[in-house]
């Protein structure tokens, strides 16, 4: 290692506290310099470079320095960054708007917030204030799915099961209901994708006492993603739609990793063929370049707040950078190359293929179970766990060996950028079985 | 106003839900059109300019397009975007990072995210799970100041004041103890700005059943802002710092606002030479330019959370754009100009110019009390409040003049770039004086 790498990591450790990370770990698996990223690969101080296996946490949907976005950026760079968005308004953000309320037909209405977590935090208080300006005064509570994620602010964190993520501050958190029981499935030829009927009378039975004062239901649709990657039947999802309009219920559609094209359709509700009343988009919207963050929701929501000035009945939640205009110069090309090259039907294509690799490493390797996926997601769990943080070991294999694969707890998955190439999967899928080998991290 | 700009309008309305607003308002007062902007001015699509007499709430330190700000984005797309910040670092943010932690000695670690309502959950979080570590099981409330202000994700909610914003949701809401009777001043030659011993005499007496059962106390050092730009004794925050301190509580100082310059010194909280355990950034850390937030705390908290792997001792907060490369380069640059050219130097002499400008207009006027400043934030309280919405009267009546102001209910105030150019600060006179006076809104 060079003086100067060996000083950034130095400098690194002494002030950098990580996301998501114990920082003991970093004295054995010091943090990889990047110095550059092309495409679906990282690019390292040390030489080489590894494959963004997992876009970089699901947000690099086209890679990395896509020229066409970067072009963009770079033309609203030429006339202003960022303006308060109170008040105002610019081209940019007024036909990304138009761009995102067509992708579905009854979610008319946007608001923007900087991050995912804001997004659910935005849906969640836009729901209950609902409630209050229709006297609808019993629906206060929210139902969410076991095992779901949605986000580490407080409001996020109250709605996600998770307890890796909430014990430790339980006691700041609302309760909220959780259904269990979920009619999970491996891809999408299992019977249950199609029906789930025993499925769903056990849960509507344990659902119906909460009818009467719930005022949303939270889920991630068809891919539970922090939960491990686990995939539910769009049976499910298309019953619990039903069931929530005949009760009243707002229908709330985290697709914060599963939006604009991840899961083979642009929104993962698609494949369920419903539309919710609030639609949660981060990530991906900016083909992870900034943080933007969008909530969808309908003109009947819109209207209950629309009415002459009165403190309680104005939705005045407001972040700093909503509407920001380099975040959403980027946001509306990534929906220009969406509409024109149809990635998400790439991420279709790409099911087969990664499904078909996963399962052959978990074949070759008898080290893999329950292999799963839908579109550019495919996801596996290791069979023996004896070891103290097997995931770990695989993690440091892997990124020794050429791919950033980060995975959850003991969940092996792959999320690459929609446009990775053939060549590019191929080698993952070596340095997968790479991984799994026995034997020291170098 | 020609076809093009009737169809904007028209379409912002149709698809755009604004922070912060009442969207029937829009139909009285539509969105100003920003086609670009350049130091303290907005440029509009109808022709001619407004001054940004706010920094586009607060947050465009340096005004907008600064060309170094430009160029150090610039550099940095030409490097990468956005990379996932587990387990990865590069040089922009390393730099950043020691910058930051140059600002007070005892604050050496930093954790990132997007939102400054997201660095207000990650401290309150730091704070309680801090004690879940060292077994202070009893410490898990929190206490804040009455007319505070931190953000609107339902944690930061929480320890807010404001029920303008937060009273629709109360039922999520966690409970906290709010400070009473603080010592407020108009300006840093009131007596109490130096000693408020009896203002602190009643609190203290107050906050004693508290202390053995509070982890951490959270404020915004020395001005509240959306609370209506209120100024408190430094005498206040040097006397509750060593409170916290015999008692074992950390103080959260929530700098979103105040950071990086804006009350004339770099932290607000050096007017009373104190060190809170964490300090939360936004805003002015990127210039307004983009979306970061950071929160910086001791050797000593990061310490707790220092072990081998276990899942409740890890602290595991993310956020997808953690550590954003292009963000954290205009941060790094933004923190470059301050060293250099000493800004916070110029936002104090903006303190008497300032001052002096707004006493004038109360006294001309007639129209305004309880002037009030510190370094470049001044304000004042409409005298008649008897029209319905006067502060949203002068709002308007501004916007035509030239100038955004976007009054705080009926507390008028500028809060500008720090390198507004004085003509710009008369001519905003001039616009405030006129948007005071009589006579329809053209």
């Amino acid at each position: 290692m060079n003086a100067h790498i060996t000083s950034l990591i130095t400098k690194d450790l002494q002030h950098i506290w990580h996301p998501c990370s114990q920082m003991k770990d970093y004295l054995l698996f010091p943090p990889l310099i990047i110095t550059g990223a092309q495409g679906s690969y990282l690019e390292l101080a040390e030489g080489g470079k590894v494959i963004d296996a997992i876009s970089s946490w699901w947000c690099k949907t086209l890679g990395h320095q896509h020229p066409r976005l970067k072009n963009a950026l770079l033309r609203q760079l030429e006339q202003f960054e960022h303006v308060i968005f109170a008040n105002t308004t610019h081209e940019t953000i007024v036909q990304l708007s138009e761009k995102l309320t067509q992708l579905m037909p009854t979610l008319n209405k946007v608001f923007y917030a900087g991050d995912g977590s804001c997004a659910v935090e935005v849906a969640l208080k836009m729901s209950l204030h609902a409630r209050q300006i229709t006297r609808e005064s019993k629906k206060t509570k929210f139902i969410a799915l076991k095992n779901g994620y949605h986000g580490e602010t407080l409001g996020a964190l109250s709605v996600s099961d998770l307890g890796l993520y909430r014990t430790p501050y339980q006691s700041l958190l609302f309760d909220a209901y959780f259904i269990d029981d979920l009619p999970y499935v491996l891809n999408k030829y299992d019977p249950l994708w199609f029906d789930c009927t025993e499925h769903w009378q056990r849960i509507e039975k344990k659902l119906m006492p909460y009818a009467e004062t719930t005022t949303a239901i939270i889920l991630e649709p068809i891919v539970q993603g922090v939960g491990g990657m686990q995939i539910y039947s769009q049976d499910f999802l298309k019953r619990l739609r039903s069931w929530t309009q005949q009760n009243g219920i707002h229908l709330i559609a985290d697709e914060i990793m599963t939006g604009i094209g991840r899961t083979g359709k642009m929104l993962a509700c698609q494949h369920a063929g419903i539309e919710p009343d609030f639609l949660c988009l981060s990530k991906g919207l900016t083909g992870g370049w900034l943080p933007l963050s969008a909530v969808l929701t309908t003109d009947t929501i819109y209207q209950y707040f629309y009415a002459d000035y009165q403190p309680h009945t104005s939705f005045l939640h407001s972040h700093t950078h909503s509407g920001n205009a380099l975040a959403a110069s980027v946001a509306l090309e990534v929906l220009h190359i969406m509409a024109e090259e149809k990635w998400h039907e790439q991420a279709s294509r790409l099911e087969e293929v990664m499904f078909a690799m996963m399962t052959d490493i978990a074949e070759q390797t008898g080290k893999l179970t329950r292999v799963r996926g839908i579109g550019a997601i495919v996801a596996a769990d290791l069979v023996d766990t004896t070891a103290a943080r097997p995931g770990f070991e695989v993690y440091r294999r892997a990124a020794a060996l050429g791919a950033l694969l980060r995975p959850l707890g003991n969940t092996i998955y792959w999320l690459p950028p929609l446009n990775i190439e053939m060549a590019t999967l191929e080698e993952l899928m070596d340095i997968t079985m790479g991984s799994l080998s026995e034997g020291d991290v170098e």
